[in-house]
């Protein structure tokens, strides 16, 4: 099965990489950006019948930094 | 509204990142991983009513490199 | 002329990246890597004459997250 | 010994991360950038006698996808 994990920084975590973007979004004269923040995703395919908690152990121990990243697990096949 | 932006190199693309997210999974004892790919998201916060077109071209000219990458564009919220 | 400069994560901050690495190579057979740290560069072309202060202001601007993050400034053509 | 690898897309390969900053140096008002490059870096600490052919394989299986990126190596202690 099709396994998405989306890594993002926590809210108050400045992100340059974005702040980049959304300058640079501005500048090409796009209006109406109020945000833009940079994440990592990895997508895993995986044996039927991985548990979640083999999928949140993975997260845990080597996907994320979970003192200043978030992760969200999805299901996409 | 909120858009997120998904992009990830083409299938015929090497990935090193995920080969090594891979082999460390193995590492680690995970068994029955298939597949790693790694890629970046952009999550943006931008104006009601920006067209599919203005996305669409965000992605084009600032948040992808179409020869190597795609990019899917999903709503959020 | 040509600068690059070197973001990493501070020494306490930990890299689920560099860990995925760090696996990974063992699995692969290679002995005695003691530790492995993911960091970005970016590479700037920029005008003769440009001051540090000015590169510093970038880097503290918009290229690191200084919470998180140490850069480093290296001239190399 | 350290070990830092720099690696990069190739000259001739877009980069819209780059793209991004340097769009967004501009709008902050930074003048005479002319280019800017992400790359990323690997910094590794290796077992004292650590062949350049060891080296070099880690980088070629693991550390960059040389289609389409360069690599190098640099010693730094």
């Amino acid at each position: 099965m099709k396994i998405r994990v989306l890594v993002s920084l926590k809210p108050g975590v400045l992100d340059p990489q974005g702040r980049a973007v959304h300058h640079a979004l501005e500048g090409l004269g796009f209006k109406g950006v109020e945000d833009v923040r940079i994440g990592r995703t990895v997508e895993l395919d995986v044996a039927d019948g991985t548990s979640d908690e083999a999928l949140d152990e993975m997260c845990r121990k080597l996907l994320a930094n979970t003192v200043i990243e978030n992760y969200r697990i999805e299901k996409v096949g």
